[in-house]
């Protein structure tokens, strides 16, 4: 009996044990891992808003002074644009629960942000909120590339349309096609961080919005480009890729979308250092081939700033699948592609003042690619998702700017284009007195 | 006997089990979650104080090239004297552990940063020097306002007085009204992150400041503004109020204070979502707003950037306490309100260079409201705080400001203003030789 | 045989729990710290690589408009050059598990990021991807450093080989010493974020090149400093500053490396606020004694910048062991060094363009001596660090610059000087048209 007695208070003292257990953990592993993976995407959403940043420091750097203040206004009214309809419908496309006809066309889930979304609580679930502020952030990035691409000549309400339409719909029409599990999921195409999904879209919109407007008066009389037309800072475009380069921990890292757990670690790790060293790479090949191909020899800060775009694009497709070497690579042709892609548009006397189509779109369509190359993922349909998205975008955006250049909506006029947008637009100009 | 020995054995495993497990959780899931909370409030921290570059550039940009060097000093100082003197002073007024006199109106909790603070560590509990720094980083945040409102006029020694002022001080007293458990919050008035608390603060300083001091020459000789008082650099400007909106993730989510369990999850992610709504939707309305009431029909920047921080300022209150479309609807009648009160002030001739007042005063008092017409808190009670926060600030700073004016420390010389307080106060220039 | 009975149900309900209870435990709160302590050195780093814009902003600002697209120029390419450089044979150099001759030397693990160096993971280990990454970011600051030193005469052939030298071998070697576990670190050296590992390191680098390169054309002619070679845009450099700030806090706590656990959080939060303090302390001092100083006695905002950065690098050294007061003398101290080491420079008419000996040479041996006076580390050990690494830097880096000058490579010639590297070095400039 004394046995069983020892046993019965062992018994009981575990009861007591395992019930205080219980009460202490009602702050389980389970729920501060749910609240460590919110936490982290919210942050790298930051990041990727940070990113708006960015891209209005460099297109205003890199835009002459007289059309800064139209530069800076478009970066804005963008954003706000692209939070309120990707908030209304965007979203409910790219991610709604229901798939409308059944063929991974498009979904959606109602208006505002779908709360039946909502799973319980716990490990790599993600809360409705913090996922649409994590995805607007991306919706906002593709639709901001275009605005420097056409600097100095399209129309304000232009462009207001063409940032709701990029928002509510194009963008995510094709990006349901990936990340809303549409058919491109379907057939393996892998784009995990949004080389073609978010930067091919920028920047194939970008591509159909300078050739349908045509270039700035002047840009193409000269051999080089039109002093006039030359950006007013390089020094605050430098400071606008530095904060593009910073807010890319979010774009890349953050799309792993869950931070807890040892393969989740690796993940995200493996693809903040393959992002860094893309870039450097990206940089380091853009200068020297730039270098390389002036007759002067001299080494240009606005391809070297390119190319490490370039280099970043590149490898956002595929950061979470290859070594840190292939990524040295993927940076490395990046940056060589961007100042080809560069002079081609040129040669074909498309102005696309910030080089949106060669970063954006050049290097995003590579980075589709190399993701089959080197990240062991089908070629087959890599190369069918980096032609079919950025055709989509390039077709669906040259419809449109088409339709508003025959209503007489896209392009200012010669004498206010030759003024500058500031004046003409918004009575503001920069530079003060 | 059998029974009695497997019970006996059974007993024997578990022990060992349970003394195991004992082992392996040192680090427990509490130990976990109350190193998330702090470590996301330090984070939050640095967003907040990276609203101080936010409003420097903002500041700068927004005022002519002879006073930038000015504005970026009253900028720095302000920020170094009031971590200083939040550190001995402010911190301890306004989250003192006695409640001098009983009466909610102050507390104290003698030099730097109390010890006698610390909790034992567990989920939910704040490290004092956390704790700290990010409520210096908020009381930076209200002190920063007013350099924009008197750019131009004020002497160097009377701002740095202000400074010590509002961070030592004033918005400790009015602080401790609502955050450190004084009358206000006893009374039921609810500021989620400082819409009144701390914008309407600063802003209503800036009010007295601006009355106090006086427009600039010339600045009401026109029916416009006068251009050569006209901001130097719209660029800095936005890239001002990005940075700005990128710190609001640390000040609206981060003021949720535990980032652990559904329920913090879910309120820190409808607060990010809503600040980001909100911002949207107040840059829209006022730039919609703006463009209507001018007879030009333009859209101005300036006010699209104003419109924007309205959205910001007037969601702050209520974030944690509307839904998605509540938030919308707050930020575009903050929206449409600053645009009305920047008419007020040059109705009134009241010379508010960058609109402090508008954005910060008249929307942190609109969000204040918001919050009881919107958020179910008690309207009283938000009329209550959103009126007598407001007026305390206003009358010590009308007070303050006003003593330095008798005895001659206010206002520059006409002839230094007209030479610009960058040569006067500093010897340096902006834009070099 | 009741009480038996009643025994082994208990034991099975509790061997049922235990199985329970392990199974849901897959994700154990050992996991959610490791990926914790992961995350938070991810964002550490990535704050700290925002230096990097911080950095490019102050020299860019400080330098005059026709040297500013070079300044951008070196500051990517610095970063560039090293993030390759260092991913190859900088940290393998500086944390390799071999130790060369065992002397304590310099270490050799490969080229890349040595896998073998990941342990499994568990609370407090680092993943080896971000350790990388977090060290690049410390290497590109030692790095970065010496480029606003030496603005407007070297050759960028030159700076890039510089930048090669220092992220490849110089600062990994004397990193090594400390950090890798070396003899210094065997002899109780204590440098905890790098006052001396990594400021000094670039501040005595800075020294040696502005003394082999010399000062610029018209520098000393003038008591004052010549007008054509005053910094551009005050502004720039004030948001840089600002920017540096922000990324202190990566610097500092991130340097803790482990974020879980009462005393990793204690820590971490310690460092941070003892970080605010000494910035601001540093600030206030160094405009206080420059204007007690200047004939004019006006406040310089050079001085004050260079005051929060010199507050800033002292306190890097033991912001982990010293109070909040202490922090704040340490940073005071700091604000005066710095001034009177702008000064000596003077005298000695070395031309440091931005200051970076005072800031980050002097200040940084600052730091690593007030690690001994307050911190409670051993002061002659504090010393002997203190006085040998720079000592390396500048031995090795004033070699390297002699060696560049006897073969024509180290500085431009006196036309190109005078006409600006922008356009010499890139054929682009500042300020468009």
């Amino acid at each position: 009996m004394r046995h069983i007695q020892i046993s019965l208070f062992t018994g009981l003292v575990l009861v007591l044990w395992g019930g205080w257990s219980w009460a202490a953990e009602q702050i389980s592993p389970e729920i501060v891992s749910y609240s460590l993976d919110n936490i982290v995407l919210l942050l790298s959403a930051v990041l990727v808003l940070f990113m708006q940043a960015g891209f209005a420091a460099l297109e205003a750097g890199m835009s002459p002074l007289n059309n800064t203040v139209n530069i800076m206004f478009k970066n804005f009214t963008d954003l706000c644009v692209g939070v309120l309809l990707f908030y209304f419908i965007g979203y409910s496309i790219m991610y709604g629960p229901d798939d409308l006809g059944g063929l991974g066309l498009m979904g959606w889930g109602g208006f505002g942000i779908n709360s039946e979304l909502s799973k319980p609580a716990g490990a790599g679930v993600l809360h409705p909120q913090v996922d649409w502020l994590f995805q607007v952030a991306f919706a906002a990035t593709a639709a901001t590339i275009v605005s420097g691409a056409v600097v100095g000549r399209m129309q304000l309400r232009a462009y207001i349309i063409y940032s709701a339409l990029i928002t509510a719909i194009v963008y995510p029409i094709s990006g349901y096609w990936k990340w809303g599990g549409g058919w491109l999921d379907q057939l393996g195409f892998h784009d995990f961080a949004g080389s073609v999904v978010v930067h091919a879209v920028g920047g194939f919109a970008a591509l159909a919005a300078a050739i349908v407007i045509g270039p700035r008066i002047g840009r193409f009389n000269h051999e080089l480009e039109a002093p006039h037309l030359a950006g007013h800072s390089l020094a605050m475009a430098s400071l606008g890729v530095f904060i593009l380069w910073i807010g890319w921990y979010g774009f890349n890292p953050g799309s792993q979308l869950a931070f807890t757990g040892e393969a989740n670690i690796a993940a995200t790790m493996l693809i903040a250092a393959n992002t860094t060293l893309a870039g450097a790479a990206g940089g380091i090949a853009a200068m020297l081939t730039s270098s390389l191909l002036a007759h002067t020899h001299k080494f240009s800060l606005s391809m070297l700033l390119n190319g490490v775009l370039a280099g970043l694009v590149g490898i956002t497709a595929s950061c979470d699948s290859v070594t840190n070497n292939q990524a040295i690579v993927i940076g490395l042709i990046a940056g060589v592609l961007v100042v080809f892609g560069s002079l081609l548009l040129q040669r074909l006397k498309i102005d696309d003042a910030v080089g949106a189509w060669p970063v954006h779109g050049l290097c995003g369509v590579w980075g589709g690619l190399a993701t089959g190359i080197f990240g062991e993922h089908n070629l087959g349909s890599q190369a069918l998702g980096s032609v079919v998205i950025p055709l989509w975008a390039f077709s669906i955006m040259f419809l449109s700017f088409w339709c508003l250049k025959q209503m007489g909506m896209l392009r200012v006029s010669k004498e206010e284009e030759l003024e500058g947008l500031d004046i003409v637009e918004h009575g503001e100009i920069e530079g003060g007195l």
